[in-house]
């Protein structure tokens, strides 16, 4: 049965979402890429999550109406933590100090990530006095008197004379430091811009700012064209190791992707290529690796060896780049094996250097990597996790695009939310979760993950539930959308090997997470919280994560979403040389750790595919549809 | 009348020439281009201009005996600055402690202008063990473990994964201070080679260095190329002026004749190309800025600007050297004006930096440069007083070249010694000196540089001298060669108009050097030292220098000659990375003085056109051939 969806529109970004009613505001914002501060790890204590309701009504909830002063809660705020989507159709604004993007902190200055604009890429307008027999030093000395001891490279020295005396001793500088990086004519001093790049094994995503405001001025993405060599970084890292030639070409194809983007994005925004001066580049080691044309092939046997570690810095122009021939680009530090510059970027986003309490940070992309900070120090490790998640090897499994079931509530009957408001064609990562987790409450899966057949479910399990449990090849699957309800006709099932493949997926992120703990001596309970990173991190319901044993069994408000991590400390890296060098001292204060390397590893793997048996109750309310007193 | 020559053969070199008998070894040993000890001023009490006649013989000097052992002197010891050349062709050794050569100097660690080899290139051998699971870093970080936390240019990360794979983890880092430069396969680190030049207007010098010993293994000189475009630094300023591409053309001229230089070099040496990592360029700046191929237009009028002026690091492949691709060019500093990295070079192999009282530097090239040591500051300027030194302007004036008178002495007669023992066909700068010199002290010319008539000259005069006074268009000169002396058949003068232009030169300089003092508030006999560079600088009779005040009255034991010192300097900053800083700090504490906006230029320069009145006798002795009792 699928329940009739609402549609949510949010400002200014315009975006639009399809849920069902009873879905948390917070929750829907999440879907449509919004993601909202909730340091009080939506318990609406904070405040700090408010929106205003433009078009439609949602009841405020009483949390809101202690925090928010009567006057906003009659023009129309609520909290998103607190306010449930109800039958009508919503057009919700967004106020700046509620998103929680690098460019706003920038502006609002929050304490948390706060951020002072000091992008490495500065530009200087300059009037010199022209030489006179008492003030004769050299140009190079004239220059540097007017934008300071700056380096300057051999092609500009060469241009400099007749730069000057052709421009009347004045111009624009442009710095990336205090090397030069270019001389413009007249004042383009306000003309600086960069792209920060989250170059991911599937989806690469740009973001255009403003160098000289901080302002964000596009942003695109679009899909990897590697994966036409491979869609996981094994398959591509095969690639090179067996064809000459290879690594140039997904080189190239990586540059072109990213030119696109550069193109796109400064169509969007007006902005000329020739005024982009830098790009900075988060990805995982075989990304960065391929972008730069960096042989990957040790990543592709034991002991998985790195090129690299430190940052880079690069000349655009030497990758191909379509920007300012000087510009430069920025690729991530890395830390070891897979875990690469998106871990970094991730790290610096989620401010684990300043974590007061041991922190876990979990990323799940189409690998998994989680960094445990206790006492200043981190651990990283990464785990083959993400393909399940992102429906790879799911049966009827699928990315979550249009037609995707994303989430699934069981009560009486089945309630499912498809993305696009269609006819559901598979499952995606999200719902794969939901499914299982609400099986699990209702007793169908056993803690092994069995499905079990309707003779062995336990009593008070509705009727209609168990009419969906069908036997084949001695296994059982539970059906979550009947033929006549799918978009081809057929019935699409949680399969058995779904549950098999999600354990796997699980137990392997969930071993990892308790074998950093042991490390250091600490149990779940001493986490101060867990932040959960990853366009995917968004959209999972804590509750269900945390009932399969994805997440550990702590209380909900330790749990915090933060967005797509990896981007954001791409654009921290844009925009401030201090989150560069604090970027660098991270990957240096952090420990590799080779899961396989470890001799409980096997055991702890096998325990974690188990799932927890007991569940804390904490989430519920807030997340599961209908659960609504 | 034409004397006798000698001819002595200085060991190790080989080098021959010839010379009067009475002349000074110390003077015969610099006409061979082999500069001598002689901390002392050559008043035989420091021992260090210590040589070995090997064959022929030369009587010793009291002082010698008083200093050297008798064994040594029985074994023909003598000292260069108190033996003169008799009758006899002479063979002379020249030990290593006595040579006054950059090479030697680490060799022998003389404290006063001691140098740590410690060359900015350096090549460390690296064997590294291969990633294990316990060990798996990156490849940048496992060799920097070896060889240091080095900057890894991007073309050699590249190459980085698949060198360290091919090679059994083993080779040779090359680097160039903290960056690496190149990876060679196996052990190469003996092989490290340099080459200082010395680009001057009219001649370059090239000297190919082990970076690993510091020893010298070839030297190559060859007229500069760039005469073609014209003479001086003007001429070819103006060239470039004028014409479009002029600047390429003068560049990749200068370029090819360091590279025959360079391949001269590499085969007496036996050297790779290959195995040379380094260049070291002194000239002034001109011709710094022609090599560079940065437009010296502004250097063609006032106020005389330079492009740049501190110490440019370059890639050899850039500029067209014909060395390692990966090699560096190290531009010497500028000061201002045509005082260039020439001086900055000379000034470091004087060690003005060292001076304890006020000292005074004066390098005559083809322009001529003043350099005033006090308190730690410098003053720096130029002259264009150079070209008639050179024989330009010199109406039968030649460079000293094979044919050229290059020494006067009067005593009854005339006595000459031409290069090459040939007959005359020019004279040179050095006799110009001479003739005027001696001239003045037989009261032929007089303090206003006037050649007086054989009626005009005071008694005592001898008739033959008298008879050299010939009158022509109202003016007296003198004839240093009779027409059938010479190698043309026509007699050789001193003009009277070559008197006008050695007081032209001649003034100044002195004007400089008094300017100089006078801005710091000294007087000439204030300094402490005088030294005197150049290739010319080599062959100048102190006392006649003095007398015709080119230098300053002071006594003859503050006179130093300090032989080619922009080329010494060059191969300091070669040898040593502390010496480069030491230029670099120079060049901070240099002030440029441009003369011309002296107000009291003019006025000094009229009076130091006029010859002193007086003379110090402390030099006529040792100098002066046939003076000694």
């Amino acid at each position: 049965m699928k329940a009739e969806e609402v549609k949510v529109t949010f400002q200014p970004s315009g975006r639009s979402v399809f849920v069902l009613p009873g879905t948390l505001l917070l929750e829907a914002a999440g879907r449509a890429g919004v993601v909202l501060q909730t340091p009080c790890g939506g318990r609406g204590t904070c405040g700090k999550c408010k929106v205003r309701i433009v078009a439609g009504s949602c009841v405020a909830a009483p949390a809101a109406e202690r925090i928010l002063p009567a006057e906003q809660v009659q023009a129309g705020y609520r909290l998103a933590c607190q306010t449930y989507v109800e039958q009508e159709r919503l057009v919700i604004d967004i106020p700046a100090e509620s998103r929680f993007e690098a460019a706003d902190q920038i502006l609002t200055g929050h304490a948390d990530r706060g951020m002072t604009l000091r992008p490495v890429i500065t530009k200087r307008f300059f009037r010199l006095a022209a030489p006179t027999k008492l003030d004769a030093g050299s140009d190079a000395a004239r220059l540097r008197a007017a934008v300071g001891a700056v380096e300057i490279p051999f092609a500009l020295l060469r241009r400099l004379p007749g730069f000057l005396r052709s421009h009347d001793w004045q111009g624009t500088a442009v710095l990336a430091g205090n090397r030069l990086l270019g001389l413009e004519a007249g004042d383009t001093s306000a003309q600086a811009y960069g792209v920060a790049v989250d170059l991911g094994t599937t989806t690469v995503v740009g973001t255009l700012f403003s160098l000289a405001t901080g302002e964000e001025k596009a942003v695109s993405s679009m899909m990897n064209p590697q994966v036409g060599f491979g869609d996981d970084v094994i398959s591509r890292i095969s690639r090179v190791r067996e064809n000459d030639g290879a690594l140039a070409e997904l080189q190239q194809t990586a540059v072109k992707a990213i030119n696109a983007l550069i193109r796109r994005l400064g169509e969007s925004a007006g902005v000329h290529a020739r005024d982009m001066y830098e790009i900075v580049i988060a990805g995982n080691s075989t990304m960065q690796q391929l972008f730069c044309g960096l042989d990957p092939s040790a990543l592709g046997e034991m002991p998985f060896v790195q090129v690299f570690d430190g940052a880079l810095t690069l000349q655009a122009a030497t990758l191909g780049l379509a920007v300012n021939p000087g510009a430069e680009v920025f690729v991530f530090p890395q830390i070891g094996g897979f875990v690469g510059g998106d871990t970094v970027a991730g790290m610096l986003a989620a401010r684990l250097d300043h974590a007061g309490r041991p922190a876990l940070l979990i990323d799940i992309g189409t690998n998994g990597e989680i960094v445990l900070a206790h006492d200043g120090r981190f651990q990283a490790t990464s785990t083959a996790a993400g393909p399940a998640f992102e429906g790879a090897r799911i049966v009827q499994g699928m990315r979550a695009t249009a037609g995707a079931i994303e989430k699934v509530v069981l009560r009486d009957e089945v309630l499912l939310n498809v993305i696009g408001n269609t006819r559901p064609v598979g499952i995606c990562g999200t719902a794969l979760i939901d499914a299982v987790a609400e099986l699990l409450r209702k007793g169908i899966i056993d803690e092994t993950g069995r499905i079990l057949s309707a003779a062995d479910v336990p009593p008070g399990v509705p009727d209609p539930l168990l009419a969906r449990l069908t036997e084949a090849d001695g296994q059982t699957n539970f059906v979550l959308a009947r033929a006549g309800e799918s978009a081809s006709g057929e019935p699409i099932y949680l399969w058995q090997k779904d549950v098999r493949e999600l354990q796997l997926a699980t137990g392997a992120i969930r071993a990892g997470v308790n074998i950093l703990l042991r490390r250091v001596g600490l149990a779940p309970g001493d986490l101060g919280s867990v932040l959960l990173a990853g366009a995917f991190g968004n959209f999972i319901r804590r509750s269900n994560a945390r009932r399969i044993g994805l997440l550990p069994q702590i209380s909900g408000d330790r749990i915090h979403f933060i967005g797509n991590a990896a981007s954001l400390g791409a654009k921290l890296a844009l925009l401030s040389a201090d989150e560069r060098e604090c970027a660098d001292r991270l990957r240096r204060k952090t420990e590799h750790v080779d899961l396989s390397l470890d001799p409980e590893f096997q055991m702890e793997f096998g325990m974690a595919m188990m799932f927890p048996s007991e569940e804390l109750d904490d989430l519920a309310r807030e997340e599961r549809v209908g659960a609504r007193p």
